[in-house]
């Protein structure tokens, strides 16, 4: 039996960024809401397409310039590094100690709480194009959409948040 | 015969920053919703009062302080940069080479079509007020506001993004 | 008597950064929308916690990590600093300048009518733990609430934005 969800708040979150502290934000806010019984989309965009890549898988057939893009942008979320105090790496280390100190979950295991939550990921399939990222470096379990899908999203949700 | 707008939602754009990245996928989603039947409002403030100059002219009247901002500050769409792999200016070449090439709308084309096809774009007097910018350096067909004006198109729209 | 406010119209805005002018922006904001008639809820996380740090109190009990993280990051609203055009804090000091000539009010009286218009101020109990900030470092006046605090009001909200 499929569940109804037409009662559900849905909540609609882009996540433009790839900064580590950023992408953490966005996952405990769609985790929590989706705990909370929204129904989330994430709607991952230019950089944030970062966030879903495949850290173990090379894409093929591209050219120079793509080739350049895919080496110099973090490949998947144990490459993010905090916005500010990142240190060469020393920051980012620091913050990722604390937080499993204090019980907060890693990012590697917010994204597989997000997923088998039932949160959906849509990943920009216009960023993928302008990057040169192909669909065989993006991790399972991702849809893939554009601005219509997104605005589809949005004004049926009600909380929206640029991140 | 004004067609009339009560049954469109409405979706209202903070742009705050005058990064290329972010500007451009304030565009694209305000020109995406627009296409779609929303009455789309977009509210350039802070560094984002940059993206509405014409490359063209020179403000009159400028003190010291407001002459080396605006110098400082992008005139216009064409000078905006990357916020990341701008690499002195390569970076952001290359993506509106790769732009071009896989028939995405230049920002120039984007700000056009916003404009035709009915998009409101605001402009921040108190930002312009705070970084010395004057009115006649602002393109045509712009609407002047402030904080007021926002609230009172926010408070009515489905969704509301800070950019 | 205790005035309704079931028919005021809901804003709540996370504060992200510290950025002196995305700050500023988010308290012109709120404190217009309050202005307005609205309800509104700041909800401070990650960096934006040290808007709301003491200057004048130093945190007691911290280890070497938040001792570090503490002395790197702003004590407040007045060490904050312009995300653009900082100049070794030249240009923070020039836009504080020109605020006071064009008679916008300063940070630190935005957050005091922020308080005395009855905004209600939030701030993330997990972003303290993970950077050390302890509860006597934070001004007066202040709630203290996690993710479940924000969802339930972001859900009842008709704007919401990220800063």
């Amino acid at each position: 039996m499929v569940k109804k969800t037409e009662n559900k708040e849905k909540v609609t979150l882009i996540v433009f960024s790839q900064d580590f502290d950023k992408v953490i934000a966005s996952f405990i806010i769609a985790n929590g809401a989706a705990a909370m019984g929204s129904e989330v989309t994430m709607f991952f965009t230019f950089w944030g397409i970062n966030v879903l890549r495949n850290k173990n898988v090379n894409g093929k057939g591209k050219n120079v310039v793509e080739k350049m893009f895919g080496l110099m942008m973090p490949k998947g979320v144990s490459k993010l590094k905090l916005s500010r105090l990142n240190m060469g790496g020393f920051g980012t280390r620091m913050m990722k100690k604390v937080m499993t100190k204090k019980n907060v979950a890693s990012l590697d295991s917010l994204v597989e709480s997000a997923q088998e939550i039932g949160i959906k990921l849509v990943i920009c399939q216009m960023s993928m194009d302008l990057m040169g990222i192909k669909k065989d470096e993006i991790i399972d379990g991702v849809e893939y959409g554009g601005v219509a899908t997104y605005i589809g999203d949005a004004t049926q949700s009600k909380v929206n948040l640029f991140i």
